[in-house]
């Protein structure tokens, strides 16, 4: 499988573990953020942005998916009511005429439109690009207003858990390929939330309102989550605490298994589809070798409205450095999840499509790298150019637009000083800085001879070679090297 | 040099004279308009738009540009007075609280926001992205409210024309290799195109707004122009008259020359100026080996207020079917030009940093290309998919899961239908529909002799491997097809 190849793997992992020990101050990225929340990204962030980019989307690929695009914007009444509490950080276009629109807060409430607009039964795709949400910018965990999501989905009425478990292979693909260190996907399902709230004893007009407090159980502790419910959304302290004993279970299909005993749980039909539906992915995670990365966790919640069946959601963990403690989560990188109602909601008969499917957390991802590679003190390049076309002699700017035109045309990667007469020492500094390996030089006693020297920057070996040889030559050093 | 390759060249031309003879109506795409002006992108079109995007962007980085990239919407005040008669088409941000916004309207401006408020002094990058005007979105002609462009620009204090005979280099490596069969490039300085106007007797206070009259000759013919200048614009007819006699001027360097000598212009400081400029630059682009394909026209002006110096056009021709007519332009796919005052306005004491760049109209490419595979009734593949895993028999999914998981392993891309038990009729089918060369399948009987087999979708023979040697067999195949 393709990987990042930045860092061996083992300097990553140690890394990491050093790196998640830090406070989060010093994960401040050197960036300026405007005002408004968003940020210019530099040629550096582009590369690495580029290589981790090309590997999700290679693995997209990998598993058969088609591109495709929608507008950033869509109509605004498209985009209410999907995202739950979200929906109030929708940023909203001016009305100048014409319809009320906004900027797109996700990529799959655009696609679930696509499929019912155009009547599609069936698509895997993947889609790249940008979201906008209007939430107070922090800096410190990556999070900016305009962000790059990058989405794989699966439409289509298909045989139970296979897609979804695809799903959970392509998190693991790109994780492992990314070379981020240990991870572990939780998964949970709706309906198993749903009436894990019911057994329980929450009101149903309170089932969003506490699966959102749940939700935030990776970022805060349980007595915290336990306050908010019942001082704050006026959940019973009871309930709470029966809550709490399931929301504290994770482990692996035996857990599963378990709660098919439990003597609340067992009682609750929709619980009990759910339950049977995880059994059934454990087994063709089982046979996609990964079921040991995938945790049954009953405290995963997923914000998001849309989500109607099994959810998940990727985190990295650092190594204990003391043996038996708790390995520690560091935030999600990866998630998604079954959404089999959404598309019905914008076709006019109500139509379903059942769909399922993930997002990578590319910004969060891009983040860990960057700081990684400042840490290191590692450079990458930003640009290709294998050549410099150079001279140690005044008048030669026309000879050296000749050579030029000429390395182009044979689709070499070349530059030149844009300067009549550069120094010799000015060109040579160019290609040490911005990492060149080839320079080609051109002056009196070569125009004479018939002949240009090719210069190697490492070595500063050079050797003259005939004129009408030089892209060949070029040619074979680019491809030996 | 790359091309695009997916048909060959001499068809393509051909083809070209056919179609620009078509009523424009037929050019109307099958892609479904929203309401707002704006598009779905099917994984068809992303499939020609990857191929043309990757052969522009490899020409940008062949020449040494670094990608960055800056946010959708910037600070209104940003945008504002810098786009000339345009600027009204800018969509605004509703007033959610902060700061007023706007979504960009081409990629220069923010690229020099990005210059002067990073202090960046020289920088050669590109820039792939969208951006949105408010125009009556004209469907025929392939206009949206939301489009891609593709820009190119070197910043930075150089010796004059070196940088800018490059910009010109690169549209036509660019429109080469896209082939999209024969091309001029009409070139002009603003500082001629003002000369002219001065010489001529037009107000100063009147340039700009006469200055985008004459922007509208590819499209008008000069009556309609003259019209509107002296009927609405309250120019003098004689004015009016003696700019007709230059606009109708175009050649190449000797038409330079001509000028150099024209009593009027001549007298002009400015014109002296853009006409030296032009003179050194053809020089340039003959050591380039383009210069047949650049025509000096005094009728091009550019719109936008920005420009300062060079500026240029590229247009496609048809070849003319009578002996001796002249040939049609059939509307700009690249354009450009020197802005040298842009950075200095974002500047708080006004530094400027001299500016060149090119656009390439990747929305009409995009168009032209893919009308021309529809009438070639060509289809593009929209997966990359290269097995698909199926079986014969009931009750195979196991071994199905266990299979693909390997190939996916491996790097292979690999498909399989989501049903527990497909036909095997049906698994072929899908990969004739979708292009997949090869099937793995494995049945009783393989499984039995610890087999499968390999088939060729296009020859429909059959081979039998050993399972061991599956994912080394395939790799063999791929690596000779």
């Amino acid at each position: 499988m393709s990987q990042l190849g930045l860092l061996p793997r083992r300097a990553w992992t140690a890394l990491l573990s050093q790196l998640l020990r830090l406070p989060c101050s010093s994960c401040i990225q050197a960036v300026r953020c405007h005002s408004q929340g968003t940020r210019d990204l530099s040629p550096q962030q582009m590369v690495v942005r580029e290589k981790i980019l090309d590997l999700v989307v290679s693995c997209f690929k990998r598993h058969g998916a088609m591109g495709m695009d929608t507008p950033a914007f869509e109509l605004k009444e498209m985009l209410t009511e999907k995202y739950g509490e979200g929906s109030g950080l929708m940023y909203d276009l001016k009305d100048q005429g014409g319809e009320l629109l906004s900027l797109r807060y996700d990529l799959t409430v655009p696609f679930a439109r696509y499929l019912a607009m155009n009547k599609v039964k069936k698509m895997k795709r993947y889609h790249v690009g940008k979201v906008w949400r209007r939430e107070s910018p922090t800096i410190v965990q990556g999070r900016y207003r305009e962000f790059c999501q990058c989405d794989f989905d699966i439409a289509g009425q298909f045989d139970p858990m296979i897609p979804d478990a695809e799903c959970l292979k392509i998190m693991c693909e790109i994780l492992n390929g990314l070379q981020l260190g240990d991870f572990l996907i939780k998964v949970n399902d709706r309906r198993i939330v749903d009436g894990m709230f019911a057994v329980c004893g929450v009101p149903e007009s309170k089932f969003s309102t506490i699966c959102s407090s749940i939700d935030k159980l990776d970022k805060m502790a349980w007595k915290d989550v336990r306050h908010e419910m019942v001082a704050k959304k006026g959940l019973a302290p009871e309930v709470a605490d029966r809550i709490g004993d399931y929301v504290q279970c994770h482990g692996g299909v035996s857990l599963v298994e378990q709660m098919f005993q439990d003597p609340r749980l067992s009682q609750n039909k929709q619980a009990l589809e759910g339950l049977g539906d995880l059994k059934l992915l454990f087994e063709y995670l089982t046979l996609f070798g990964i079921a040991e990365k995938i945790s049954f966790d009953l405290s995963l919640a997923r914000g998001l409205d849309y989500y109607t069946g099994v959810i998940y959601e990727a985190v990295l963990l650092h190594t204990p450095t003391q043996a038996g403690a708790e390995p520690l989560s560091v935030g999600s990188v990866a998630a998604g999840g079954r959404y089999d109602g959404l598309v019905g909601m914008f076709d006019p008969k109500g139509h379903k499509v059942p769909c399922v499917g993930l997002s990578i957390g590319v910004e969060r991802i891009f983040n860990i790298v960057e700081q990684r590679m400042k840490t290191f003190g590692e450079k990458v390049r930003t640009t290709e150019t294998q050549v410099l076309v150079a001279t140690p002699h005044k008048n030669f700017l026309q000879e050296r637009l000749k050579l030029i035109a000429e390395l182009w045309d044979a689709g070499i990667k070349a530059e030149m000083l844009y300067k009549n007469n550069p120094k010799l020492l000015t060109q040579l500094h160019y290609c040490e800085s911005t990492g060149i390996p080839l320079v080609v030089i051109v002056g009196e006693q070569e125009l004479k001879e018939g002949v240009v020297k090719i210069r190697s920057v490492a070595s500063r070996e050079e050797v003259a070679i005939k004129r009408e040889n030089l892209v060949a030559e070029i040619q074979k050093r680019l491809s030996e090297s």
